[in-house]
């Protein structure tokens, strides 16, 4: 696989953002292998996402940001560079109900997820078995009303010490604190199974049951101060029928789960997913 | 096409009530070409419909009800049969946008929907040239706050006059009253644009754009007292990406309502339609 | 979880099956719990599915297929049926690509799957682990063009000493001689990674990449003696977009594979598929 | 609205086309609205569209092309640029099946197509009713195998009078002949009622039914000279289910070919297809 950077912008729009940055990436002799970019009217907002092949790039990455920032500066630029060559390092929060995490874990084995996954951290024994199969260390710590505080410092703890850039919650069923959420903004990727705004908090099945609804859904989405409110990554649903009970819709739902969640997190590892105004925009 | 009879039926489950009923139907030679039952274990109830040709019917079905009573009696039946030769009337109130209301009109004049409309009602003059095309009689009856009373008991003089068994309200833009509601159980099919019960009420589009969804939804439903709150018929969503501005979404979701809208139509019409518990049954 | 027991028949339609049917179980005092009919009129067959709680069953099930058989040849009933309680023996095939199988393997694990998983049989030792860790025997029998039919011997040694009732083919990438399939009638399911008839044979995902297609599918069969033109148990597809090379294809392709085998897999397992003309019924 | 102008580009990958084209933009003080550009690998090319505002624009339209070949020259570009005051010439085909037709006219009614439809041709008086309500001439000639050549001499002079640019087939159930499909190259759209390669050829809705399928679809796509082959604008699919026969599928599948019609005529419209290798890219 070629090896290549990938650099994310959002910015104030103006004329002259697509130019200067075709022109800074042909000064270096860059061969982009995907372009795209999008205006958003209602905000004012130019978002690009650019990835160039490194091959022929005359200018070292080490000192990219020096040679990148007087343009960034000129645009007011919020913007981020990746390289396909650096693996982030994702941890994965976990409690009983185990199908994404065996999912995850499973594309995580077959190299379809490109990170590194240095840590596994549950409020429960349940999923050992599986993390030690996949070669992943697992961390076990207790989360009671009393020790909640503690617990989460536990937690901050074993992921600083792993250096951890992505934080993925595969049913942990956990609300995690502001000042958890806070630490790591948008950088926390929880899967809610419902079709949000629809049935955001407690089972949500159980409502969407009871509401008589005719399609069950799953939203992926980042995690902020707000339960269940922060930028939505995606989102699917499928079909039920009168003849489906709670237990088979949580059964189907498992399967909705397991798809919008891996989705999520691979175009945030793809460096496809640009976060504004509580939305995301997914670079396709 | 044959003529059919279509039985309808919902009770507490007990055993019996299949045989019963089939024994029922073979006593008069009935030729069953449909029969479709569930068991809702939550409600412990059970729902039926059968369908049968009545060209080997022994029962003249002005003699049915007499005949069935007795059974209905024995389970606590709540039923009704229609007969494929009947069409029910059909009325459909719109306002301006006419999306819905040219695809019904379309469906109706080319055979899909099995019944007859004998008029439409409207608060605007917008789509009289629709309705004037397609033969069926249109009426405005201006509705402002002040004569909104005054208006729906013109409306509900025209609709008893009429004879009508089913409103639709196709994109019309009034909330109707609880006495108006109240006159018509089950019998009025609303189109809202958004996948129910996210969204309710006012300008569902602009607020599924500001919350960043990937999938916008159109819910059809029965008209209760408490708005976008009746029995679901019908639900479908279409994905929109970050491309799509709110007059977007707006277009997409014109195409979704018409489908959501056709189908419940077209469901009740073919008394495939079971109401229990604020829910609906399809039967397929 | 209640014990049931399961009928499904299909048999040239005409009056009275019904009544005859719901006779029978009411002698014995059944308690229905799901009853499904279809009369295809094309084909003038009637097709049944009826589950009943056993708790109150006044039959024995040993004498059921006496008591059952008067009935049966009156209207020259095709029929079985399975109890819950009986977990059907099921045999998985597979060659390297893992990801069905680890699918399988972990809803048979969570108690998705109603069945016993006595052995796997793979011509590549590369599954060999996930096996292990789900505590499902594991053999690998080579197959070569030379050794074709005596591998096929030996693997129809192995699943007739585990009394195997089901073979599932996870994207196991040999094709099945005559005799073998004859072997299992509506008995070996196959994943094909097309939306067939659409690219049926090799290389489906290259071949839609060609085409320019929109959409990819995945298609659930019975394998019958022609190549990929067995009876549709279920299919699906996905959207895909012009970004999107042959390996984005394959990638998406994996998700879709896994649903649509384990959907027909559990519909199998719960009794819910009737084969007829090529066809089947899916009783929901 | 406002206007603008739209730049479709294809042409061999090489480095510098990026920045020649944002360059050449900027020049001339482009407001960029949209902006999406491809690298298809297997085929080294790279494909492009952008629109830009025309408010600021310095340079006169009229001059566009001379101003811009020297850089088409140089990269190879195969080039056109469309205006969003200009209303491409869109004429319909239509034989008997009238819900394509009325879908598209209510569409270009509403607004929703940016084209004028100077005449619709059909081989039969069915339709003229909904051309004449919509304000569309109506052009009957009758084709026969004997007088076919005639026929499509007439069909081309009125086109040719009316100066078309995008010819429709909605529903039009005769096959042009090679010649008057070549004087169109991707200018002529069809609506196949299967999902391609699926069913190509007569009768798709009965061989899918026969065959069994759990899923039937739609494909719109450029007409050529291989029936049915030609590049795919849109495809899509709905679910049905062993209940319903053909006459089931077909109207399903109405729904199916209006959406996925219009689709395709919205987008080439829009200018957002790209024809290359028999497939094309829709730019969203």
């Amino acid at each position: 696989m070629k090896k290549t950077a990938t650099l994310l912008i959002s910015c104030p729009d103006q004329k002259g953002i697509s130019a200067a940055i075709a022109n800074f990436l042909l000064t270096y002799n860059a061969n982009i292998v995907h372009s795209d970019q999008h205006q958003d009217n209602t905000e004012n907002l130019f978002l690009m996402r650019v990835e160039w092949d490194l091959s022929d790039f005359t200018l070292d990455m080490c000192a990219f940001a020096a040679a990148f920032q007087p343009i960034a500066d000129k645009f007011s630029m919020v913007w981020r560079v990746a390289l396909s060559g650096e693996r982030p390092r994702m941890a994965i929060f976990v409690s009983r109900y185990d199908h994404c995490f065996a999912d995850l874990l499973h594309r995580y084995h077959s190299g379809e997820l490109h990170c590194e996954i240095p840590l596994v951290i549950s409020n429960h024994e349940d999923c050992r078995a599986l993390a030690d199969f996949y070669g992943v260390p697992f961390h076990v710590i207790e989360v009671t009303r009393e020790n909640k505080q503690e617990a989460e410092r536990k937690q901050r703890d074993l992921l600083e010490a792993a250096n951890v850039d992505l934080i993925v919650l595969a049913r942990y069923m956990q609300v995690l604190s502001h000042e958890f959420t806070a630490a790591y903004p948008h950088r926390i990727i929880n899967i809610h199974h419902s079709f949000l705004p629809a049935f955001d908090g407690a089972k949500p099945y159980h409502r969407a049951f009871a509401r008589g609804v005719k399609l069950i859904g799953a939203t992926s989405h980042y995690v902020t101060e707000v339960l269940d409110d922060g930028p939505i990554i995606e989102q699917d649903v499928t079909r039920i029928s009168h003849r489906e009970d709670v237990e088979d819709l949580i059964q189907h739902g498992r399967d909705l789960e397991k798809i919008v969640l891996s989705r999520a997190v691979r175009w945030h590892l793809d460096n496809r997913v640009l976060v504004y105004s509580n939305k995301t925009v997914i670079f396709s």
